[in-house]
């Protein structure tokens, strides 16, 4: 079809364009965190295996600009790189969210945790603490959980209640969520007053549905990635254990939860049961399930996210 | 005058017999009180006058009965005894008092503190954590600064956020309150929700006119006793240092701070130079000069005790 100089342009036409120019725009970032999500084996985690998700993650970082108008603050937490992330027109001072990035416990440090905590600061409002916790296979569990606690008692230390904090992960860091919950419930004290969670591991033994039926949906993520990674964190542990599976501890006294997930993710079954074992516990839990959307499709540069990020702002003005 | 079986007893008779009434059964308390209160020499602390201060606190803190309705329960916190003083029927889970007593630094145990503990918890339905501090000369200052800020540290591991938490504190508690929020500041931390201060203890220099001017009305103490339990605290050193007179000290930031103090004592000036150098850094600041009272009336079942704290109960409630 041949257009006149002054002649409209088709919408259809438009339409295709754009969608054309998101994919070139995004295949970037998808490639990136394919990187990040591919193992050779799901026996162990050769070192190409690693540098390959490291670096994967670490460009995906890159690539995902941190947003304007939010003041990034870098300091040392008990020996830990970890970085305040504040909305710079002025923030909340009451409350705080720790936030956990993911990276399958192997990858991941404070760069790439920032464009995520950098929205959660920017949609709510307050104050986000970003800590670069210990990677497995040089430190596997319990020292990732250790160093969230650590990160948990700066904010005590500071004078922020408890109930002031909103714990919040994405994937692994959304296991270290639950974790750090059960942690601190076990130890008697005060819990968070809230967890937010996008796509959450919540099931190391890799037990739900999506694992089979999600696999070809999922545009990134693999069932070897995730044996090799939990083979990297937990070796020879029983991966039944709430520290390494948080879905199979008690959740009576947890603080309300929102659950992110997407459609298009062999993860979909962890949130989906993380949320019937809280609602079985009588713990309020919101669970949304994101048409089209893929693992922790928030971090990306896309209006979903956006729209996501705002039902997170919106969950938590309704707990606070 | 004879009064005849059946005549009306004239009400001035009945309000003398219950003033007598009323003395008497305060005789043994303010008895106690001036036993703690006195001291050989003002320039050191002998091992009798600091045996009979320590009996006459413990004898006062049993003669006084702690509330009924009040639940006690003691616990080790970081090696010191402790105890969490709760309503019996419910109380407010989200603030508590950390409650530092009184006794010159030289004396008061956790039993002493039960008393006024109790009728906090009383009043404000909170939870009190009450501690037992070292005390001079065996343990002269800063060991007791020391020992209140592990209380704090406690409650913030718990859970407690900074602005949950009332510091209250009578005499020499009433001076810990400050120096803790003082130090509290210095480390950059979140400073308490209020302070609530009976006849606080502010400067150890005692340079304040009430010394001099209220030594003849004052029932209980006496400028060389407050000059023995400084000698004992803070011995050769520079008594401005605000660590020790708190009223030395910078202001800015601090949070609202209830005062109470009796017209009948020598700490007077103490309470009112603090309210003088609150509200000129411009902390919203409440003195209370209750007429005829002495050092920390509101321990005493008095009537203007339950009044003074009711006030107390008020303060808190404006705060929250």
């Amino acid at each position: 079809m041949k257009l006149r100089p002054n002649s409209p342009i088709p919408p259809q036409r438009v339409q295709a364009d754009l969608r054309l120019a998101e994919k070139r725009r995004l295949a970037p970032m998808m490639k990136a965190l394919k990187a990040v999500h591919s193992a050779a084996s799901p026996e162990s985690m050769a070192p190409e295996d690693l540098e390959r998700q490291r670096r994967g993650q670490e460009v995906l970082g890159r690539l995902i600009a941190p947003m304007a108008g939010v003041e990034w603050e870098p300091f040392s937490l008990a020996g830990m790189k970890a970085a305040w992330v504040r909305p710079s027109r002025g923030h909340d001072r009451r409350h705080a969210i720790l936030y956990c990035h993911g990276g399958g416990y192997t990858s991941g440090n404070l760069g790439y945790s920032r464009p995520t905590a950098s929205k959660l600061a920017h949609v709510t409002g307050y104050e986000v603490l970003s800590f670069e916790y210990r990677l497995a296979p040089e430190h596997p569990y319990p020292a990732v959980v250790e160093d969230a606690l650590k990160a948990w008692d700066h904010l005590m230390y500071l004078g922020y209640g408890a109930r002031d904090v909103v714990v919040a992960g994405d994937s692994a860091g959304g296991n270290l969520a639950l974790a750090l919950t059960h942690r601190l419930k076990a130890a008697g004290r005060r819990l968070p007053a809230s967890l937010v969670l996008f796509s959450p591991w919540t099931d190391m033994t890799a037990s739900g549905r999506s694992y089979r039926e999600r696999q070809q949906l999922d545009p990134t993520l693999t069932l070897d990635y995730i044996r090799a990674v939990t083979a990297a964190y937990a070796p020879g542990a029983d991966l039944t254990d709430p520290g390494l599976s948080p879905l199979f501890g008690a959740f009576d006294g947890f603080p309300p939860v929102l659950i992110q997930a997407g459609t298009h993710e062999i993860l979909l079954s962890d949130s989906v049961r993380l949320r019937d074992r809280l609602v079985a516990a009588g713990v309020p839990c919101r669970l949304e399930v994101w048409n089209g959307m893929w693992h922790v499709f928030q971090m990306f540069p896309i209006k979903k996210a956006g729209e996501a990020m705002d039902h997170v702002g919106r969950f938590l003005l309704e707990q606070f």
